[in-house]
Formats: C-alpha cells, sequence, structure tokens
C-alpha cells in the first residue's frame, strides 16, 4: 500500500527529479570546484526541512589522521554539506552518503556531447558525474522527498552527507566521521549496476623505481638497461598478484577473475633513444582484500619484492625502491548477514521483482572509511553504470535512479521505522 | 729526422695548444651557440694562412636532402667555418673534420667542476666537449701548425672543415658535402681512444607504439595492459638483434660483443595508477652494419615485428605502429687496406711503437656522410675518451691530443706528399 504511494509519488515527480540531475550535472564540479554543487544540494535539503552542517573541512586532526590522503591541505570554497532528517526518537539511524566531485572531464574530442550537457537522450542521462555519482545522490534525495510526499515521518536520524574528495582519497568523508558522524549503518549509492555491495576492495598506489646502469646505446652491452630489469620486476609482481588471489575464497568474489588485482598502471624511463635508461618508474594500484589492512598489504609487497634478487643477482646490490603513494582505499566489510542487507534485498525484490546480484567491490569507496573507522557498516548499492564511470560519455540510465529511489525510500522506513508503527524500527534493533 | 723536427716543436708548443683547447671548452657551444666556438677557430685558422669559407648553412636543397636531419632548419647564428691550406699541387687531398657543437652539460651536481671550465688536473683538461670533439679538433690544429712550424710546404690540399650539427644528425657536414666539399680521403678525429676505426656503425631513431585497451585498475581483466603487450614487444626486438649479429663476421667487430645494438631507450605508458594503460611508446635506435643500406634496415625491422602476431594473437588486430624519426647516422665503411690506412697505421707505429688497435665503431659519426655521399674515404681516429663522451666530468688527456697531432702531421706528410720530394704524395697515386 505505502509501497504503491511511494512508486506513484515517485512517477508523478520524475520530470522535476531528472531536471534536478540536470542542473548537478550542468555544475563542473570537479576538485577544487564543489561549491556550487554543493549549494543545490543544500537547497534542497532546507526545502526538505533537513537540518543543515556546512563546512570546510580543515585542521590539523584531519590532515595528520593516518587516514588522510589527498593532494591539497586547503579546503577552502570545497565545503562538505550534511543534512539531517531528525527522526521522531526510537529509530535506528542511517547515513547516507554520496560524493559531488566529479574527475575531470578528460579529453573533449571524445564526448559526443559536451561533457556537462546533461542532456537526455533514450531515456539515458549523459555528462560528467551523471553516474559517479550525481545520480546516485539524486536517487538519496529522492528518497526522502518520496516519503515526505507521502506523510511518512521515521523514527530514526537519516543523516544525508554529500562529501567532497571521494575521487582523490576520501578526505571528505573523512572530515565528516571526525567531526562525530555516526549511524547505526549507512549506505552508499556508487555506480554498482543495481548490484550490492557488503565488502569492497581497498586499493593503495605504488612507486617502483627499478634502476639500470647508463651506457651509450651503440655500446649498451657496458650498461644494464633499466627497462629489462623492470621486465623482471612487472613479472614478479604478477607472481604476487597470482599468489593473493589463490587465497581468496570469498563465494562474493566468485564471478571475479581477478578479485585483488595489482595493476601497473604507469611506466616511465629513459629520456634518449640512444642511451641505455637507468632508471624505470612503475607506478601501480594493489588491490587490498575486504578483511585485509593496509599494512598487511603493504608488508606482503615488500617482502615479495625482496626475493627479487632470487630471479636475478642485479637486485641484490640494486633493489627496486618502492614508495606509497598517493591516494588510497580504505578496504570494508560488512557480514552479508547484517540487518541493513535483508532490509535492502527484500525492498530491491519488492520493486524489481527479481534477485540482487550481491559481491564484492572491485574498488574501494568512502564506505571502507565509513565502516573502518566511522563504526557505521556501510553498504554499496547504487543506479550508475560502473562501466562509464571516469570515460568519456558517461551516463545513467533514468529509470534506474527511480528504481533505486523507491528501493531506498522503502528501506529507509524498515531500517528507521515509522512513527506511530509498532512494526519496524525498534523492533529490529538488538 | 722531419719526425723528430715535429715532435720537438709540438713539446716546445705545448702550452699555447693547452691554452687554446681551454679557451675553446669554455666557451659553451651548444646547439645554437657555436658561433663564439667558430670565431676561435677561423681566428687560428686565419693566423696559419689558410683561405676561409664561413657561412650559415641554409636553404632548400639542405632541408629538403634525403640525408637532412635536424631539428631545425633554422642556422643563423650557427656557421660552418673551412679553412683550405693550398697545396702547391700533384699531391692528394685529404679533408680534416670536426664538429664545434656539443652536448648539454646536463646535471650539474654531478660535476666535480663548472662543465665548461677547462681545467687542468694530472695532466687531463675537464670540460664539456673536452673529449668530444674539442681536443680532436686542436690536434687537428696542431698538425698543421706544427707542419708549417717546421717549414713544410704539402702538395697537396688539406681542407680543415669545423662544422656544426654533428651531434644532431650531421647537417653541418652535409652542408658542406652540398656545397661541394670533396677530398682524396678524410679523417675524423673523434673520440676513439687511439684506436683506427675504418668502418662505422650507422643508427636510426625508431618509435613504437604498443597499443592495449583501458579499464578501471580495479577490474584489470577487462582491459589489456599495453605494458605487458610492450614486454613481449622488447623481447621480440631482442631477437631481432640476436638474428642480425649472427650475420656479423667482419673480425672488426671480434672484440665486440654486440656489434649492432638495437637500444630500447625510452619507454613510457600510461597516466594513472589505477587504469590500464591502453598505449606504451617506445623509443630506440637501431645500429645499422657498415656495409648495410637505412633502408634495408628498416625493411628488417618492419617485416620482424610483422611477425609479432605468431607471438601473440592481440597484435593481428593491434599491431604497434613503428615510426623512422629524429636523428639517423650514415655507416661507413673504407676498406681496412685503403692507403690511408696504410699510411695512418704506418705513422701510429712510428709515434706510438706499438701496433694501432683497429676496429669497426660501435657508432656514428660525420664520417659515413663523407663515405657514402661525399665519395671521400672517411676514416675516424681521435685522443679522445670514448667513455666519458656525453657525461659528467667529461675530460681528455693531453699527451694523447699531442700523440694524435704528431701522428696527423706524419699522415699529412706521407698521403700529401711533400714539396720537393719525389717520395711520398704523388707516388702513392693508383
Amino acid at each position: 500500500m505505502r509501497r504503491k504511494q511511494i512508486h506513484e509519488w515517485l512517477q508523478s515527480h520524475r520530470e522535476e527529479g531528472v531536471r534536478f540531475l540536470q542542473r548537478m550535472v550542468q555544475v563542473p564540479s570537479t576538485q577544487g570546484n564543489e561549491e556550487e554543487g554543493q549549494r543545490l544540494i543544500a537547497g534542497k535539503m532546507s526545502e526538505l526541512g533537513l537540518e543543515l552542517d556546512w563546512w570546510e573541512p580543515e585542521g590539523e586532526r584531519l590532515a595528520a589522521h593516518p587516514f588522510f590522503y589527498s593532494p591539497r591541505s586547503w579546503f577552502a570554497g570545497s565545503p562538505n554539506v550534511v543534512g539531517i532528517w531528525k527522526g521522531s526518537g526510537g529509530g535506528r539511524s542511517i547515513i547516507l552518503n554520496g560524493h559531488m566531485d566529479v574527475v575531470p572531464a578528460g579529453n573533449r574530442e571524445q564526448w559526443q556531447d559536451d561533457p556537462f550537457s546533461g542532456s537526455v537522450v533514450d531515456g539515458k542521462l549523459y555528462g560528467r558525474g551523471a553516474t559517479d555519482m550525481k545520480g546516485g545522490t539524486s536517487a538519496l534525495l529522492l528518497a526522502i522527498e518520496a516519503l515526505q510526499g507521502v506523510g511518512v515521518q521515521l523514527k530514526g536520524d537519516v543523516i544525508l552527507q554529500s562529501v567532497i574528495e571521494e575521487e582523490s582519497g576520501g578526505a571528505g568523508t573523512l572530515a565528516a566521521i571526525l567531526k562525530g558522524y555516526q549511524a547505526d549503518a549507512a549506505l552508499i549509492p556508487e555506480p554498482t549496476n543495481m548490484r550490492i555491495f557488503p565488502k569492497q576492495q581497498g586499493s593503495m598506489w605504488f612507486r617502483l623505481e627499478v634502476k639500470g646502469r647508463s651506457a651509450h646505446g651503440g655500446t649498451r652491452y657496458e650498461g644494464v638497461s633499466a627497462i629489462e630489469k623492470s621486465m623482471i620486476v612487472v613479472r614478479h609482481i604478477q607472481e604476487l598478484e597470482n599468489a593473493r588471489n589463490t587465497r581468496i575464497t570469498d563465494p562474493l568474489y566468485a564471478h571475479n577473475p581477478i578479485p585483488l588485482p595489482i595493476n601497473i598502471g604507469v611506466i616511465q624511463g629513459g629520456n634518449w633513444p640512444s642511451s641505455v635508461p637507468d632508471t624505470v618508474k612503475l607506478e601501480g594500484r594493489m588491490g587490498v582484500a575486504p578483511e585485509e589492512k593496509l599494512d598487511e598489504a603493504k608488508a606482503e609487497m615488500t617482502a615479495w619484492l625482496a626475493r627479487l634478487a632470487e630471479k636475478d643477482p642485479w637486485f641484490v646490490q640494486h633493489p627496486p625502491v618502492l614508495e606509497w603513494f598517493g591516494a588510497r582505499w580504505v578496504p570494508g566489510s560488512v557480514d552479508p548477514g547484517h540487518d541493513l542487507m535483508q532490509v535492502l534485498i527484500q525492498q530491491y525484490r519488492e520493486v524489481r521483482a527479481e534477485e540482487p546480484v550481491i559481491e564484492a567491490s572491485p574498488w574501494g569507496t568512502d564506505g571502507g572509511l565509513l565502516t573502518q573507522l566511522g563504526e557505521t557498516p556501510c553498504i554499496v548499492f547504487g543506479p550508475g553504470i560502473t562501466e562509464v564511470a571516469h570515460y568519456p560519455n558517461e551516463h545513467i540510465v533514468l529509470d534506474h535512479i527511480f528504481e533505486a529511489a523507491e528501493i531506498i525510500a522503502l528501506t529507509l522506513i524498515a531500517w528507521c521505522g515509522l512513527e506511530g508503527d509498532e512494526h519496524g524500527g525498534e523492533e529490529n534493533m538488538h
């Protein structure tokens, strides 16, 4: 009955919902340029009567935190915004988290339309951030708006967060955690293709400097090619990847051919065709298992690299230099039997009349921070299309946004409890 | 008798000789900045009564020549200078060729002293260009000065060339050839460690673009790593190098473990640690055998790369793109039995009382252009130290400059002939 009301409310407000997402996508909220987008969100939050918290992350405690990473330490003009929909009391609280920052548009020529057009074609909305993850955030706002539209008052608090810096290391969500935001559970609608991810892979960036010895190319036998040595290093790392993946038995990874990839993304060495290169730099991303600690993964890499000398005695005197740099994403793991999982799966079945796909994510989100550091078990589930995130012609299927909004609205009722309803909310608190 | 006079003249003018080289080294005559150095040379040529030719290379004929390569097409302020010591007639002529341009000093911190200090320590003169090849050029000037000092008049012409652009493709020597300079033979005192090179390796630069397919590093199995594919390409090229070297039977290469190296000097691919790289660029130098044509070597590389698909079907649809770019040095080959070889070897034995080392050079010089295009068989022999050319703390052993000057002076007598002498010069003309 209530499901029907919510469904109808969403159908009859489809146009406004699409227009709001369009406006959000048309704001190019890349790193450092989030303020205008956040104003849009804050405006909508005010409209919905949420209690607003708007602040620019700052301070020593943030920057010195072991989980802090950002290429910048100055967030003026880049506010976080949180809106609280206070419950009437006695229900379970939930954090709903989306990020405002989008990655750069990249090469304009690879886009069929303006990267920030927000244009709608064949039921899809196009533009940078449409999928990752303004579409997800708009589903959160629609869920709250629909609940209010049909006259629902929840028992538990809904804490809606629109954060900065997800794409560059999670400093926005970290700042929200350090400010004290915590709840009984959390949901992040990152682009999962409507799959449900109770676990997520973490990752860290590493850099390796592989050494050779310079010489003129005409007498290259007098030198040692860092390019040839780097090939040994790349193969050695592939073996580590194999070894780590044979340990993965989690059924949530059953359909993933490489659950814990080690990706070498960048190679750079030498500066003159006629010289033997004396250095090659490799940069990559090491996947971290949902239950693994970042430090454990680092230690395994270090120990493995020490064994390079078994492959080639060159490495005895010239071991590659390993450095962990740049972004890292904390992994997260929520028991697939967790109550919020049960609730979410149940609502998914109701709305879509099919079984959801439940997997472990092959990439990190701010959910790892919420689960590990914020003590708020976080599940990732959203309407965006994984494959087009960060790519030209990024888009989202509008139907999925409204389906996700419906599932989330029903999940909020079941999780936070309905005022005046004996069932839901309180009774599920253990 | 005459040898003794020349030897003594050189010994008694050692100080002036060193001072002149010092002044030359103190002029940082990198590409585009050769004029001041050329003025020094021209001044000395005038002092010696040589007939001067000073010009800035230019023109369509030069730029359109198939052997032309330079990163620039504008040589204003970068003159060639040629000085002719006219013979009295009836003798064989010779081109003596040195280049004024030096490679950049590189990282100052790797130099113990200022890179253009010209300072003398323990019988060695230090600075960029000391070995490559202002020391060689000063040996040429000393040889002529010594001959004049002891009252020698040669029968054949001596054409002394100080050219630009050797380090970047030979446009200076090419311009001199196109201007009509030709002789019965040529000598270039590039840094050979006093070895005699009748043959020299040519070389060409190539670039390979190896393709992959991009994907997020977390799902790297959805992509194809251009880094992994480039490893196959590098190994494939190593096999081509092997194949080419097994064909080399020339005894002049007996002591060279890789007579015809293919050096991969630069690798560059990917731009994000978390992405599967879709392109890797390789840049390298392909050695060309003394008797080989550049086009033959190019054709062999092209045919070999076409066989990559046998190693990995990926290359059927995604063959690497091969491009020949930048500098190339034409190989050169003079019969080891050539008269100038005989003369030079004889004088070497006289002066150094030992057998010279005769080899094929592992790198190109402007000698290839002189031999192949200028129809002037060219031998390379000089006092510089191969190993320190292009490196920090470049230096030259001063004794070797004076020994080389003596050998060259005696060679000029034997080759060009002595006025009023029935022996030498004419009688050796076949």
